[in-house]
């Protein structure tokens, strides 16, 4: 038969999955043999019964009879008991945490009897009664439901009587008074009266805990943070100790090493006299832990020593709750603590340098999403600041510099040296250049995946996004607060991107050291961060399976990538070669009327693009460079129809009109795509646009081949974009073949050594893999697409609209364009990476979505078996981490 | 050891793999004892192995000497021979008809001398030269590779020399100087003499039908058919018979039926002294084949018998092709005989009652093409007709009436009466009521899958789409055709749907009798052709597994569709519903900026929606209708942002501009999406606008609940459109849960019996169905927009740009949008219906895209186990016939 209940003694840390966090984390430290007030644990079994029953399991009431009876023999008293009642709490605690989200009732054992008795043993009224008045107030409200509202107004009355605003001014009398009236309220809102019987008592708030796992917020929470919603939560049922009997007893939170800077030793707050909701509600200053010691000596030993204990057993910061009661210490709750990012890494390094942990566990302590925040510079914590406004925090980092809003001045600004923060609507390719000479960028549309704080995380530029209060006048070159003040052209603001909080002013800023180690490899050994992070770095590079490659466009990203880590470039996109001053020479491709206009457009592109490519391999000299082939859709490189339409039917109004103007217009409106993201694009654009392709692998094989003369070894990894059906690629692959024969394209008479694969960015790619990985070498997973035809949405449309109400719904835990999705998204990897092995057990796999520096991704892609991972060059050491990470997370 | 070569005598027409559909059915013949010229085929597995070395596979050459030297002795001769030389033609033969893709050789054996054999053999030096002279030209062209114009060339010279055109005037002695002439090309081009040696003839003529397999055109139009590329393609080498002997040989081709009404009686044309290319090339009148009985009773009563044994023995319509020569008849070639759609009903019939076949085997007979085929009216054949321009055949019929060039007059002069033919550029929803009024829909742009034609389809339209020639002045109200032709509003145009063809001026029409009684069930016994189509068709529906439902959105289309045989509504399209009128009631509820004002706009909708229903609901008593929630773009129901950009700036330079009008421009741009197809839709929708799906859950279930008091039975289906997650059908749900308690939703006590599903319509919903069925109760694929995400391509944008090349190139056979593409989108059926089921066995499942109509898809659907298919009205019937084939299909 099920056991349903545990005493704390017969549990241990690792059956979380039974009693909870909080449960098994009690069982643990009593069979440590610390001082654990005694107590008992119903199981998460009994929960889900309870749930699919819509009641408690039938043995479930005589084992809890038989559990508090030991435990009143244990304690000596009866629950309840008139002279001397043993009292306890009633706490929810699941397998993860859920803060605030379930119920705990207090002072169970509390009835018109008892509360005498509790006087009297502890010489004190007041706390008595007040503690019989907090058990029916949170009783009524949690385990009866009744509106909060009621028993507040009541309190409120009271001290109103007694003409003050302090509970403390409210003695014994007036609180026997106030019992009296909360139990009328319970009368009244529920038909019965406040249970005598303590065991009732009990029993219901076990039920109100069992309960309040459904509760709408509990649900919300849960599938926001992608908590399975069958697991069920434990009650912790344990006898309560008081830590405000007076003086010699208090309460206080502590950390076995400090959690914001990861220093030795304890660290922590006291409250004499006081229980643990005090601590919370703030009512007196707390004070430092190392003031028990002067105080309460004996205990203060105990608990340094207890704390020792704890963190030689838990081999790691464990963060507790205590009670001192008259004198006596009782450990109340431990968990491994929270830290800061910088802590996570210096106390990992500590904990290896004390034998406690070896290098993987260190490795397993520290994730991508710290190593990333120590990669940001901050703003001065105590600079003074003008608050503007706040936006989302799209691109971690601090960056101040003056307001422009457009990129040619970005630019030109930049070039005469100043700091400028790009400010915007909203971003566009075009913004490109602008994007890149700012400090940061500013937008007041778009959220975390727009193309603004995309692109601003790829180049670990700081941006804050979506700041919807600003009215920004992009013409006007100035933008509003929603308080009316003013911003113009040339005034110094900074961005927080970190935060979201946009300033008006110069804010200092200081950089991390831990970029400047990571870009250079040199180590302050002074700097315990840094030594931190270089020796954990260190290991996960020589455990990680995965190679690191990275997502860049120009030779001087590709230096700066190589210098983060970075092993090859897995995505180079050629679209972004054709903006700026090339936009003209591609927009006569566009308009070529002829095959020979069209071939006079390709040759002007042809030395360009054997230019950009020869800078993009001398940076990863011996290194794969994969270039993907033309994806986006013509239109993108001709001007806007709405824009234009109006131009023109302005300047017809005027008479100004002019043919070019119109036929302009003619051919914007024939390339015009109601779906441009459903339409004209990569391959499809490759094999209706002839002649294309053929100049871009030429371009990529003549650059290799020139540099390989040179003695420069270049593995180009020729990548086609869009595959539906291996025709496709097979069409492609065999003009190909035909470029790679021209003696251009040649190294000592054969073909410059390459390779030819495919994006793998539609759902139908994914499941005819097999089919195409008989052409394809290797496959490159194109997720940021995948993830749009795999759910239908596109980020550029979705993100302003309903993803908000999604997230809120907790439809999402979070955008699948942010992190993987992997039971749909991820379903796909797999099956293409599954089917293309088959048929070509060498098949090279590789991601290059923005997924490919996200943490929770990596360890997806690593378990599906893929050669490398491809991100922005600042995501480098991210991934490289995450990478090891995977490989040592069991 | 693999056999290469297989005597005629060796072979059965079950072989086809291995000997090629032609020398398959010559060894049937054989078999049968019939007058086949005797010789032996080398298999597709020679073909393969070949292809697969790069030469001829070891046991090959010996194989063929035995085969030859056994058919030398049986003639009596030997190949090439001297005094009496044996020839042969040899030809290619696949397993799949691939007409005049591949290579022949014929009168292989001749040289310089066996040429003088022939010619005392025959008795007729110019016959023995001809022969030479077309197998030198024949060699050369197809097995040496030169180019054909040479040859052309010299026989033009020759002639011209003679003062000729006509080939007959060149004598022996003239087409001995041209064999010379050939043979003089031969060595110019290839540096070797045309070979002597019949055997080396015969292997290089073998190796050319080979390689011809591999050649580009052949593999194109195996990738445009879906042909396997690696089948390979059989040899036939068979002794050659001389139609071309004298007035006692001759050549013919015969049918055992007729192929075009499907009449009992053999039906075929005969050509006295001829072989089988002078029939091709047409230069003398052929004789009706009764006449051969006059000319030759011998051959023709053999030949009758013949044909009786072949139609017994393959049990349906053979074509054959037949030589005799000097009175000696030979059979040529048979195979099951092409015929049009109404002989295949009448003729499949036929053999039913003539106890050939049974009901099972005449099902198999005939396709849901063909019947598609008998329902459309067509022009009668005799009229006089003046040909204005040929379009895509997009929507098959015959149709008539007044060109009018909006949708408001195409109404307006239905109403009062009159026919007319809705002319437009290109058509959109709004077009919709026009297109209902009119006869028929004429487009100057887009192709078979653009809406003006799906619609079209859809209601049983005749269309023609994309008569590029026309310039449509929608404004002026009148076409040019590039003639310069005018046509203006009012002139009586005609459209035929089934050849693309666009006439001027009225021409009879004929209505197809299949369709009326497909209407009424009413049958002509007379009518040879309906009784056939009744007697299949009733077996089909006695046969099939599936039911078939109809997409329809009014009561009007449901009757109909009900009458064709629906078993109820599949797919009710709510947005339709928002059209015309009530337009602005949704712009209202679009722009509404509080919630009251949302309140009030859904409230005007309520009781609108009730009416719908309630129509749709009787037209379908007693059987389930599934009504989908809104699923388009808000914005759609907003003017276009463009147009509207421009009509501001416009009235801003007149001073015109109202406020008003300066607001809609900012709503429209604030709801604007640049890729509709993947935004703010569906269940997206119904989350983010609150209380619009409950308004529609109302008044599905307000309605039913209505006709329930009144007694008619209805089963509601409601269709959450767009899930891509298990959480948004949960969150709508639980929205219909709350309605349906409102006691207007409820019949006696309880709500009204109805089903909650979703459509998978998105590749993640087909992956995750496991989860979506734990809350779903049915799915609908919707292979529109599942073949959109799967492909990542949108009907609306491709269509028009790369679908052309795409088909071209054979990367398509045939659009995913009219066939289902079964290794994509329908693994993903697959994916959904076996997941789904797992966790509800009784799962509904049904089909709603357009593939729902499709012949090829039906098939899919049955064997993926769906319950139901749903298409247009004028679909359904056959949508169940091919339900019927399905299921008897092997």
């Amino acid at each position: 038969m099920t056991k349903f209940v545990y005493d704390f003694a017969e549990g241990d840390r690792d059956q979380r999955d039974l009693l909870g966090g909080k449960g098994a984390n009690l069982a643990e430290m009593t069979n440590l043999g610390l001082p654990v007030p005694p107590g008992f644990v119903i199981t998460t079994d009994a929960c889900r019964a309870y749930l699919a029953e819509g009641r408690e399991p039938e043995s479930m009431a005589a084992e809890v009879t038989e559990h508090l009876t030991a435990l009143e023999k244990t304690m000596g008293k009866q629950l309840g008991q008139a002279d001397d009642p043993l009292l306890v709490s009633v706490r929810s605690g699941a397998k993860f945490s859920m803060p605030g989200m379930m119920e705990t009732v207090l002072n169970v054992g509390l009835n018109d009897e008892s509360v005498r008795g509790l006087a009297a043993q502890a010489g004190d009224d007041r706390f008595a009664w007040d503690s019989y008045r907090r058990l029916v107030q949170m009783f009524g409200a949690t385990v009866l439901g009744i509106d909060a509202e009621h028993f507040h107004d009541a309190l409120e009355a009271a001290k109103t009587g007694k003409d003050t605003k302090n509970d403390l001014d409210l003695d014994a009398g007036d609180l026997s008074t106030l019992v009296e009236t909360f139990k009328g309220i319970v009368s009244e809102h529920t038909g019965r009266d406040f249970p005598q019987d303590p065991r009732e008592q009990l029993d219901l708030a076990v039920r109100a805990v069992f309960d309040s796992w459904n509760s709408p917020r509990a649900n919300i929470y849960r599938r926001q943070e992608r908590i399975p919603t069958d697991l069920g939560t434990a009650v912790s049922v344990c006898s309560m100790v008081f830590g405000n009997l007076g003086m010699d007893s208090g309460t206080g939170v502590a950390f076995t090493r400090d959690p914001a800077s990861g220093a030795r030793g304890v660290y922590g707050d006291y409250l004499q006299n006081a229980q643990g909701e005090d601590v919370v509600a703030g009512i007196r200053n707390t004070l430092p832990l190392a003031d028990l010691e002067q105080i309460d000596k004996s205990s203060y030993d105990e608990l340094m020593g207890i704390m020792t204990t704890l963190e030689q057993h838990y081999r790691d910061l464990c963060d507790i709750e205590f009670t001192i009661e008259r004198g006596k210490l009782w450990m109340l709750q431990t968990r491994v603590g929270k830290r800061t990012a910088g802590a996570a890494f210096t106390i990992a390094a500590q904990l290896i340098d004390e034998g406690l942990i070896d290098d993987d566990e260190a490795l397993r302590r520290v994730t991508g999403h710290q190593l990333a925040q120590l990669m940001f510079p901050r703003f001065d914590p105590d600079a003074e600041k003008e608050l503007l406004t706040t936006g989302m925090n799209a691109s971690p980092g601090a960056a101040g510099g003056k307001a422009v809003f457009d990129s040619e001045t970005a630019i030109a600004w930049a070039k005469r040296g100043e700091k400028v923060i790009l400010v915007r609507r909203e971003t566009n390719p075009d913004d490109l250049g602008g994007m890149i000479a700012a400090e940061g960028v500013l937008t007041s549309r778009g959220g975390r995946t727009s193309h603004a704080a995309v692109v601003a995380r790829g180049m670990g530029k700081t941006a804050v996004c979506g700041a919807e209060e600003l009215e920004v006048d992009v013409r006007g070159k100035k933008f509003t607060t929603s308080s009316g003040r003013e911003v113009v052209e040339g005034d110094v603001i900074a961005i927080d991107g970190t935060s979201g909080e946009v300033y008006l002013g110069e804010i200092p800023v200081s950089a991390s050291p831990v970029v400047s180690y990571l870009e250079t490899g040199e180590i302050d050994a002074g700097d315990e961060l840094v030594v931190a992070v270089d020796r954990i770095m260190g290991h996960a590079d020589s455990r990680r399976r995965m190679k690191v490659r990275a997502n860049v466009d120009t030779g001087e990203d590709a230096g700066l990538a190589r210098r983060f880590g970075a092993e090859g470039i897995g995505l180079c996109r050629t679209e972004h070669m054709f903006l700026g001053e090339r936009r003209s020479l591609v927009e006569d491709l566009v308009l070529a009327e002829s095959a020979d206009d069209r071939e006079k457009a390709l040759a002007a592109l042809l030395p360009l693009q054997i230019e950009d490519f020869t800078s993009l391999y001398r940076a990863m000299a011996g290194l794969p460079v994969t270039i993907r082939l033309l994806d986006p859709p013509l239109h993108e490189f001709l001007p806007d129809l709405t824009e234009l339409s109006v131009e023109v039917a302005v300047a017809r109004e005027r008479g100004e009109l002019t043919d070019k103007q119109e036929a302009l217009l003619e051919n914007v409106r024939r390339l015009h795509e109601q779906n441009p993201m459903l339409g004209l694009r990569g391959v499809r654009l490759g094999i209706q646009v002839p002649g294309l392709f053929a100049m871009q692998v030429r371009a990529i094989t003549r650059a290799a081949a020139s540099l390989a003369a040179e003695g420069i070894s270049v593995l180009p990894e020729i990548m086609v974009p869009l595959v539906g059906t291996v025709q496709e690629l097979q069409a492609v692959a065999a003009e190909i073949a035909v470029v790679v024969q021209e003696p251009e394209s040649q190294v000592d008479g054969a073909p410059v050594p390459h390779q030819v694969g495919t994006m793998i960015e539609l759902p139908r790619a994914a499941l005819v893999a097999a089919q195409i990985a008989e052409v394809a070498q290797f496959f490159s997973f194109g997720t940021n697409d995948l993830t749009q035809t795999t759910w239908g949405f596109s980020r550029d449309d979705v993100e302003s609209s309903f993803f908000s109400a999604y997230l809120e719904h907790g439809i999402f835990g979070v955008s699948p364009f942010e992190s993987l999705d992997v039971e749909g998204v991820g379903e796909l990897v797999e099956i293409a990476s599954w089917r293309g092995r088959e048929v070509r057990p060498d098949l090279k796999l590789g991601i290059c979505g923005e997924h490919g520096g996200d943490p929770d991704s990596v360890h997806f892609f690593h378990r599906s078996g893929l050669d490398y991972v491809s991100c922005s060059p600042f995501r480098v050491p991210v991934a490289r981490l995450e990478a090891g990470r995977a490989a040592v997370v069991g």
